[in-house]
C-alpha cells in the first residue's frame, strides 16, 4: 500500500493504535511496522500480532523489556519514592519512555524514517513519547494521527466500523493501562470527580477478604530484594507483594492530577505493590539517613517525579538526580514489616544494620547514654535569633508609638 | 517555703512536675504557682488542682484555651497541611508555645521572675517551651529542674516516694501526651522500633470494628467547618470526627521521627481527626489551586510543619507562611467525602465551586472543548531544550572522540 | 476598510507593531485602534499616534501608566528582588502583563472583539501578553500577525517598503526596549555570545567617569523611600538613581538567559537603579530578617522571578508570594551606602531599627554578652546525627568486611 | 609539665592559639603537641614552629596541605558555586574540616587522648573543628580552652604577658584569617555594620589602578585549568587570578551574615580568585546545562554551601549533593572571558562545545531554524490553569455575589 516508505508504530492492540495503522497506511501512504513492548501488560501478545497483520502491518515485533523495565525504570522511581504530587507512582509515566526508545532503536534497525504513536493530544503520554523520541533521534519524523486530526473516540469507533478493524465486542467502560508497575483506570463515570469508583474498576483489589495480614519486605541499597524471608528476582517480587497487597486491598490512589498541558483530571490508580513497596521504603530511609539527607531528598523526590511524569525521563536533570538518589541508597539496606487490611497499610516494624535510631539515646528510662545538661546551651542558641527578631519588633514599635506619642501629642 | 520569691509552673498533674514543684521549693528556695492549661486533654482538672496544692503548690491556676487552641493552632496547622516529616500532625507541638503563652502571661500578672517547666533535655518540648518563653519576655528566668539536673524517670521515681508525692499507683506502660488534635504515645516496649505497638496503646482505634464507613468534610477557605452534612463548631467537628474515624480505625501514625536535638526516635501517634482532615484537605487543594500552587505550597507547608515542629513558632518567618498559605486558601472551599474501614482512608469524592478540574476539557469521550492541535507545538517547545541537550552531548562526545583517534590514530 | 470589526493593538510605533496594523487591516479586514502605554520609555508619543494614524488606525490612545507601573509592578519586584536567573531585572517582563491588562480595558470599553500584539513567536514577550489577556478577558480573540504568519525581520522590511510604512532612516543596530526599570538590547553583533558589547550598545553608562561615587537609599517596609537623603516620589528616585549609577558605569547585566520556550539566547540589559536598588535591599534585608526567613524567602524570591519572566503574572501563585514578601518587608526599613566606580557597586554601610545585628553580641572584645559555655552543648547536638552517621557506616563496613573475610575465609 | 598524657593543638601561631598551649599545660596537665595545617596563608612556618617550642610544645608539625585543600575542598566548591548566603566564598569553612582531619590523623598517629583548638564559643569554627574530629574519630577528647574558660581576648592578652608569651609588637587592628582561597577580615572598626572598610584593611586590593583589564578562564569538567591561555596547575591558577583580579580591585565582599550559633555579624572579606572563578564558572553552567538543571542546582548550591559553612562537611548529604553536581559538570567546559575595572567583573564573552546556545534558534534575523507556529499553541497551554483560575475565581465571586443580593435583598 505505502509508497512514501515505512513507519515504525508503537503498536497496544487497542482501538486508538489500531486506527492509526489504517491512518498511516491510506493518509501517509506508508508501510507499518507494530512493535509492541512488553512492559507487564499481561496481553496476549499472539492475538495482538494477528491482529495487527490483519489490520495490514507489514512486519510486527515483539519485545519483551519487563526485566530492563524493572531494573531501570521502576528500581530508580522506588529510590526516587517516585509518587507524582504525593500520589501517583508513576506507572504508565515510566513504562514510556522505554517504549519510545524501543521503537528508535527498531526505526533505526529497520531504516525507516519515520515513527508513530496513537496518543492524543490532551494527555501526558504524546509528551513522553515525543521527548524521549527526539531526544534519542532527532531525525525521525513523528506522527501521532489521534492528536493530528484531533480525534475523538466517537470518531475513531466510526472509522474502525467503516474500515473492519476489530473492535472488542463490549464497549469498555474504562480506558485501562497496566504494566507491572501498576494500572491506570480512565473514562466512563470516574471523569466524574465526585463519584465513587465502583468495584468493577478494579482487578488486583480483594473486596472481601476481612483479614489482616502482614508482608515484610528486605531492601539492599534502596532495591527490594526478598519479600517475606524469601529472595527473589525484581520482577516476582513486584507481582507477589501486588497480589499480597492486592488481597488485602491495598494500592487504590484517587486523586485529581495535574497534567503537564495544564487539564487537571481526576485519575484513579490500582498499584497494590507500588504503593506498598514505596511506602516500605520511605519509611526505612528514616532509621538510616540524617535529618538533612532527609529533608532535601523530599525535594530531589518531588522533582525526580516531576520529571518523570512530565515526559523529561531525558534531561540531564535526571540523571543528575539519579546520582544523588543513588549516594543516599549506599545505606537504604534493612527490613520492613508492613500490615495491611481492608485497604489500610501501616509500618509496624523495621530494622537496619545502618540505623541511627539508637535506643540509648532516645530513651526516658534509667541507662541513656544522652548528657541532657548539653541541651540548655543548645535550646539557647537554637531560638537566639527569632528571640532577638521578637525583642527587637517590639521596641521598634514602642520606640515609634513614643515617637507618634511625642509628635502627635494628643493620640 | 520558698523565700526567694514565686515561681510559675505549666504544670500537668504527671510524674515530671509533680517533682518540679517539690524541687522548686527545696532546691530554688520558690514558692511555686501552678497553671494548667487545658488544650483538651480531657483530665480531672479537679484532681490535678488538688495534687498541686497537696504537694504545696501557693496557687493553682486552671486556664480553658481549647477554643483558641483550635482556632490559633490547629487551624493554621490544618491550612498547612501541617505534618512533620510527612506523617506527624504536631499535636503536641503545637499546644506547646500556647502553653508556654500562658504561663507567661501569668507569670507578668503574678509578678515573678521565674517560669518553670518539667521538661527534659532530650525532647522537642523543652525547645518549644523555652523558645516561646523567652520570644514574649525575655526577662524572665526559666528553671527546668528534669534537664538541669540530668534526671532520669527512674530517680524521679525514687524522689516521689521520699518525697510523698502520689504517682499514680499502676506503673504506667506508656507516657502519653494528648490534647485536641492528637495523642502521643512513647516509652515502653515501643521503644524497639521493630516490635509492632499493641492494641493497648491506643485510645480511639476501634480495632473491632469491621464495617466501612464514609465522613463527608466541607471546608470554607481552608477551615472544616460542616461534617457529615453538619455544621458545628471545630471543636465539636474534630471530635465528631475523631471518635467516627476512630471508630474506623483510622488514625494511627508510627515513624522514625527527628527531633530537634539531633537524636531519631520511634514515635507513635493516635490521631484519627488530624489525619482524616489534613487528608480531605490535601485533596481539596489539588481540585481548586494551580499546578503552580501545589508545587510550591508543598515546601511551604514542610517548611511551616517543621518550624511549629522545631520551637520556632515565635520565628517570623512562620507569620510569613501564614500569609502565603492564607492567599491560598481563599478558594479552598468544598466538600470532600471519605471512605474508611478497619484503618484504611481513602477520598472517594469532592466538590468546590473553585474546581478547576473541568470536565470538558479533559474527558476523551465527544464533545471536548480542548483542541489537541494546540498540543503539538506546546510538545515540542517543552521538551526543546532537553532535545538539544542531549544531541549536544552526543556531537562532543563523537567529536571528542574523533580528536581522540586522530591523535591517538590506533586506539 | 475593515468590514469584520475593530481591534485594539498594542501599539509601540516600532517596526512590527507598525506593520502589524497593515496586516490586521488588509488580511483581516478589521479597523484598527492603536494603544501605547507610557512606561516611562521616553518615547516621543506625539510622534507615534502622528505615525499610527499615517498607516491607518482610525483611532489612537495614549495612556500613562508609569505611576502605576513604579507602585504595582516594580515595587513588588523590589520586594522580591526579582532578578531572573539570579541577573535579569525583569524591566520588559514586568511591563507586558500592564500592557497586556491597559489593552483589554480599552477592548472592553471599544467594544471591540479582538486584541492584536506584535510579538513574535520566539520570544517571551507572546506569552506575557496572550496569558495575560486571556486571564483578564478570555472572549477577546488575540491576534499576532508576525508570530502567526512566522515573520522574519527582513520579511517584515519588505512589506513595510511596499506599504510605504515609514521605516527609521538608519538601519538600527540593535532592537531595544526600554522602560522605567531597564533596557533590553537585543540582535545584531551581540547575538554572538562571545562578542563584547560595544560602548554603543548603551544609553545610560558614561564610560569615561573614573571617579568613585556614593548613593544612600532608604527603604521603608522594602520600598525605596529617600536617595542621598532625599525623600522623592518613587519614579523620581528610579531615575535619579539611574543616572548616579549610569554616570559610574553601574548597570550593564550580561548572560546566557533561558526564555520560556525553551531556547537559550545571549541577552545584555542595561538597568543602572534595578541593580542599584536591589543590591541595597538585598543587603537590608540580611540586617533585619530572621535566618529562617532569609534562607526561604531565597526560594519564595525565585519563583516570583520566574512567574514573572514566564508570563504568569496573573497565576494566583504570584499573589500568594507576594502575601509572603508582603509580610517579610515589615521590617525592611533603613539606610543602605553603597559606592559606585567605573562599573563596580559594593555595599560599604547600612543600619535599621530593626537590626538583628547586635554587636555586644558579635563581638571578640570584652564587653559581649554572649555567653560562650553555652555552644558547647550547641554544637555537640548540632552535629550529632552527622557524627552518628558516620560511625554507623564505618562500623556497618567493617562488619560486613568482618563476614567478608569468616565466610571467605581466604579473601 | 604534663602527667596526664599528650594532647595535640591545632597552632596557627596567633594569639588565641599560643595561650592554648600554656592552659593546656599548667590546666590540664598536659603534655602538647602543635600541628599547623598549610592551607596557602603564607606565613614564616619556620618562626611559628619556634613560637609554639618557645611556650613549651613538646613537638611541633608542619603539615602542607595545600594541593589537597585545592583539590578536595576548592574544586568542590567551585562546581558549587560555593557561597553561603550568596555572597561569602567559604574560604575559611573550606579549611576547617581539613585542618580538623589532619589534627585527628595526628592524634591517631600518636596515640593521644586529647586533641585541641582554639576557638571561641562565638565563632562557626568550633563548629567546624568539632564535629569534623567526632565523626573522624568520637573517642578523641576535644579541648577548647577559650571557649570553655568564656575568654575574651583582653583576658587572654592579659595571660600572655603573665605567662611571657610573645605577642605581636603592634597591636593588631583587624583579626585575620587567611588560605589559599580567600582572607576574611574581622574585629575592630569594622564591627560597625555603617562603617565603610578602609583601605588598610585589604591586601590584595590595588586601589590605585584605573585600567581595565580581562581575564580567560578556561573549565573543565567544572575545574579551572588554564588562565589567559596558559594551563597551569591549580594551585598556581588561583594565585595568577588573586594577583590579578585583586590588581584591579576585584574581590572585596562585605555583608551581615548569619553565623550557626543564631549570631548576626558584618562580615568583610578579600578573595579576587573565588569571586572571579565562581562568577565565571556560574556563567559557563547557564551556557551548557538546562533550564532544569540550573533551577534544581541553585537550591543545590545554597544546600551544599549551608553545609559547608555549618561545620557539616562531615554530614552524609554533602557526598550526596556532590553525586549530584559531579554529573552536572560533565558539560562544564570551556571558555570564559571577564572585564575588571575598579572592583568590577562582568562577563563579556563565553564559548563551549557543549554549548545549548544555537544563535539560529534564537535570531529574529533571517534564517532561523525556529517555526514561530509552534508557539501558538505551546502559550495556549503554558498558561491555560492560570487562565481558568481567574475565570473561575471570578465566576465564583459573581454567583456568591448573585446569591448574597437574592439573600439579602438590599445590600
Amino acid at each position: 500500500m505505502g509508497n512514501s516508505g515505512k513507519v515504525v508504530l508503537a503498536y497496544s492492540g487497542g482501538l486508538d493504535t489500531s486506527v492509526c495503522i489504517r491512518y498511516l497506511q491510506t493518509l501517509h501512504k506508508l508501510d507499518v511496522i507494530t512493535v509492541t513492548v512488553d512492559c507487564g501488560q499481561e496481553d496476549d501478545f499472539k492475538e495482538i500480532e494477528k491482529k495487527a497483520k490483519a489490520i495490514g502491518a507489514i512486519k510486527h515485533i515483539y519485545i519483551d523489556a519487563r526485566e530492563e523495565f524493572a531494573h531501570d525504570y521502576v528500581v530508580p522511581s522506588i529510590k526516587a519514592n517516585g509518587l507524582y504530587q504525593g500520589k501517583y507512582p508513576l506507572a504508565t509515566a515510566l513504562a514510556r519512555p522505554l517504549i519510545a526508545a524501543k521503537v528508535v532503536e527498531v526505526a533505526n534497525r529497520e531504516g525507516v524514517t519515520a515513527i508513530a504513536h496513537g496518543c492524543t493530544g490532551k494527555g501526558n503520554d504524546q509528551i513522553r513519547f515525543d521527548v524521549t523520541m527526539r531526544a534519542l533521534n532527532p531525525k525521525l519524523k513523528i506522527i501521532a494521527p489521534i492528536r493530528d486530526m484531533n480525534l475523538t473516540r466517537d470518531v475513531e469507533m466510526k472509522f474502525a466500523k467503516e474500515q473492519n478493524i476489530p473492535i472488542s465486542a463490549e464497549a469498555k467502560k474504562y480506558s485501562i493501562d497496566l504494566n507491572l508497575w501498576g494500572r491506570a483506570v480512565e473514562g466512563g463515570n470516574i471523569e466524574d470527580a465526585d463519584f465513587e469508583p465502583p468495584e468493577e474498576a478494579f482487578q488486583y483489589i480483594n473486596f472481601q477478604n476481612d483479614k489482616a495480614g502482614y508482608v515484610e519486605i528486605e531492601f539492599e541499597k534502596g532495591v527490594p530484594v526478598a519479600a517475606d524471608g524469601k529472595r527473589m528476582p525484581l520482577i516476582d517480587l513486584i507481582q507477589y507483594v501486588n497480589d499480597k497487597a492486592g488481597a488485602h486491598g491495598v494500592g487504590i490512589v484517587d486523586h485529581i492530577e495535574d497534567r503537564v498541558v495544564g487539564i487537571k483530571s481526576r485519575e484513579v490508580y490500582e498499584a497494590p505493590a507500588a504503593v506498598t513497596i514505596i511506602e516500605a521504603h520511605k519509611d526505612l530511609e528514616k532509621m538510616v539517613l540524617t535529618k538533612h539527607e532527609l529533608a532535601f531528598k523530599r525535594m530531589v523526590d518531588d522533582q525526580w517525579s516531576w520529571l518523570a511524569y512530565s515526559g523529561l525521563w531525558q534531561d540531564p536533570l535526571r540523571n543528575d538526580l539519579d546520582k544523588f538518589i543513588d549516594a543516599t541508597q549506599v545505606r537504604v539496606s534493612g527490613k520492613v514489616k508492613l500490615k495491611m487490611q481492608k485497604g489500610s497499610l501501616r509500618v509496624v516494624g523495621r530494622e537496619s544494620k545502618y540505623s541511627l535510631y539508637k535506643n540509648d539515646l532516645a530513651t526516658y528510662a534509667a541507662g541513656s547514654t544522652f548528657d541532657q545538661s548539653l541541651a540548655k546551651g543548645f535550646v539557647e542558641l537554637w531560638g537566639l535569633q527569632s528571640i532577638i527578631a521578637n525583642s527587637v519588633a517590639a521596641d521598634a514599635t514602642t520606640s515609634s508609638d513614643k515617637k507618634q506619642q511625642q509628635k502627635g501629642g494628643k493620640k
